[in-house]
């Protein structure tokens, strides 16, 4: 059997499990007998152009490379030209032949998968019209901690983020408790559309506590005077009142709350880049109530702080990487793989995977389904923990020097901006 | 003998080690023989004065109280005046003699400790005009995350915030570094005056990693054309720069950074409230350089995110509550226990416990020596490692149920705003 090489890249936002799932790629490739070398990518497609890429053929220490946060390979948000008569094309395959790659499996989120399906589509049409030229299989592999992703039942990264969410907000809850003056505390968290990442944050009150008070996420429009009004009304029952808003709640007009504040910027996939409803809700509240207010916005640290991860979606999304690759090995091209659930006979949670087209999933945003839109039932709370909570479930081992210092993989530093570093080797 | 009781308050800011105290306060007077109940005052002197108290007495949950972040009892922000015929004082010792409370240990900041010196001066006065009167001994026992405090090492609380200051700045380095395009992070921590946790978050750099890039302290006069000339030349070697910079870095007049777009509003105790410093800096860089820029508050989360406290914190946190409390029984009055460091025979770090004057320690900031200014100096980096590590040494044990969700202590459900609650019991 004439071996090729396993190329893998990454791409879009980090989360705490993109590397689990880099790990599990690097596990299933060293298992097979067809794979060579296990080439890695930097910045995603990026380094493909740019020769930018390191051998990992023989590297071992899947745990701690699981248990880095971010992108071991770095990211990008390069978006292939619709045109694929576009040169980028060509010159993609060109160096992926070069390199004899035979597979080339891509990590990332809803734009990574765009990439991965006209990239596929592509090389099928060179095929077609050159039966004699052996294209790679492109295959590839979601992550998000946004969760809206549709055609699975939730997203490797999810787990993590959400669990990160949950811990900080019963942090928040006590911080914010402890002065007996009325107050409100505004979390915004991520979420454009989807309000995914705010369920988990009221993973709190969904258990059966008094809090975060009030939940907003996207899919239902927000009411200034009805959140105004709620608030005094909490503040007859509590004093330190938590609300849990997704930075991108929109009024009934599907206009972002506080939009005129924003600059209307928009990043390069052509989404508007919001920032500030948290802020927006703290000098309205200010303005119309009058009591002590204080806005936080978790930023980076929800998708990013590895040392709380979720043991359960870092086994996932390790094993959703071992299972894609098997899948691209076998000459699946053009697909994603996906997490599905299903229920053991004891009702107990089990995960499995599976393999999709990219277009039914990446194409349409998954959201909060209209049944859970009124988070007072408690038939709705009951579902919405029972959705998440075996996503959050346990602790990842945790990597570190004897002061508790995170001893992470830093392949990054052998990644070259200048591109003569054509498959650096591991030391 | 006869017995007395014990009573203690919390007060000032949370932290994710006041709760270790106050268990350290719990066992101590558990384990005496003068001691008859165990009283814990709601919101701090608030609770005496509206009887909002809480029977202690019997308490053994001591690992999961030391391990809840934020004050179990609540807290206040409640100043006595300067002018001890003020009918307050006479109130609030009337309550104490009243509950024959014997002691009364007080757990807060600086200001805190301005009421144990106030009150125990007023007690002792009381008792000079009457020597019959048996009045209480008011001990106090220091807590602040900001580490300021003089006539001691370090403060309890200010190794687990170090710990997740250091640990977060390890995972926003990773986050950060994914994207190969010149990018600014501004990493914006607790500080008005003093450095020292910031200095905390440059632990990935002073371990020898090339960031934060860019370190800036209050202690030092901010130079906004230096700063973006350092950027500048960042640039030519790295992509993303990452600064942590204090919230209370000054120019050389000694203002604010960014004051100009400041509120000017002041607390109750006279501080200068701020805020932003993060985003004025991000909007300087967009202004003056354009690349991309991100601002992060880590907000609160630095100072109650238990679920990285430090074990070290903890333990000395629980210890100075214990030695305190013994203090007080043996009668010292109106004086403080501080936190003091010694070198075992091997070099081995060896912290202790000693007795202050609150005048001494708490009427002067501790600020970080203009010794440790050149943060670029080896020697420097060396020593503050040397210094505050041992302080982040070993992760706490966390109480959770079995989906990671933090089993705290919740007292706060038994506090009364109306006051009817005198020492609620357990049950």
């Amino acid at each position: 059997m004439i071996k090729k090489n396993l190329m893998v890249g990454q791409s879009g936002g980090p989360s705490s499990a993109i590397n689990a799932t880099l790990a599990g790629v690097i596990s299933a490739a060293s298992a097979s007998d067809k794979v060579d070398r296990i080439l890695g990518t930097f910045h995603g497609i990026e380094g493909v152009l740019r020769e930018n890429t390191i051998d990992l053929t023989g590297f071992s220490e899947l745990d701690k490379l699981a248990a880095t946060p971010a992108m071991a390979l770095g990211s990008c948000r390069f978006k292939l030209p619709s045109d694929q008569s576009d040169p980028v094309y060509r010159q993609i395959l060109q160096k992926l032949m070069e390199w004899n790659v035979g597979w080339f499996l891509y990590i990332g989120g809803n734009d990574s998968m765009d990439t991965v399906r006209k990239l596929s589509e592509y090389c099928q049409e060179q095929k077609r019209l050159n039966p004699a030229l052996d294209v790679p299989v492109i295959f590839g592999l979601p992550k998000t901690i946004d969760n809206d992703l549709s055609g699975c039942d939730h997203t490797p990264g999810y787990g993590s983020a959400a669990r990160y969410l949950a811990v900080t907000m019963q942090e928040l809850i006590r911080d914010t408790a402890i002065y007996a003056l009325p107050s409100v505390t505004i979390v915004e968290i991520m979420g454009r559309n989807a309000g995914w990442l705010t369920l988990a944050a009221g993973l709190p009150r969904f258990m059966g506590g008094a809090k975060p008070d009030i939940i907003a996420i996207p899919e239902v429009p927000f009411d200034e005077e009805a959140f105004l009004s709620k608030i005094r009304a909490l503040h007859r029952q509590t004093h330190s009142v938590i609300v849990a808003v997704s930075e991108g709640i929109k009024d009934k007009n599907g206009e972002y709350v506080g939009s005129s504040s924003k600059s209307g910027a928009v990043d390069v996939f052509g989404h508007v880049y919001l920032s500030g409803v948290g802020k927006y809700l703290e000098q309205l509240i200010k303005h119309k109530i009058g009591c002590k207010v204080r806005s936080i916005e978790l930023n980076l640290m929800q998708r990013c702080s590895a040392h709380l991860a979720s043991q359960a979606d870092l086994t996932e999304s390790f094993g959703i990487g071992a299972y894609g690759t098997r899948q691209a090995l076998s000459g699946v091209t053009g697909r994603m793989a996906v997490i599905l659930r299903k229920f053991g006979p004891d009702g107990k949670y089990e995960p499995y995977y599976g393999c999709e087209d990219i277009e039914k999933c990446a194409n349409y945003e998954k959201l909060v389904p209209e049944k859970w839109f009124d988070l007072e039932d408690p038939k709705v709370q009951r579902e919405i923990l029972a959705y998440i909570q075996p996503l959050t479930k346990g602790a990842a081992p945790q990597f570190t020097d004897e002061y508790g210092n995170p001893d992470y993989i830093n392949w990054l530093q052998y990644s070259s901006a200048e591109g003569q570093v054509h498959a650096a080797r591991l030391p």
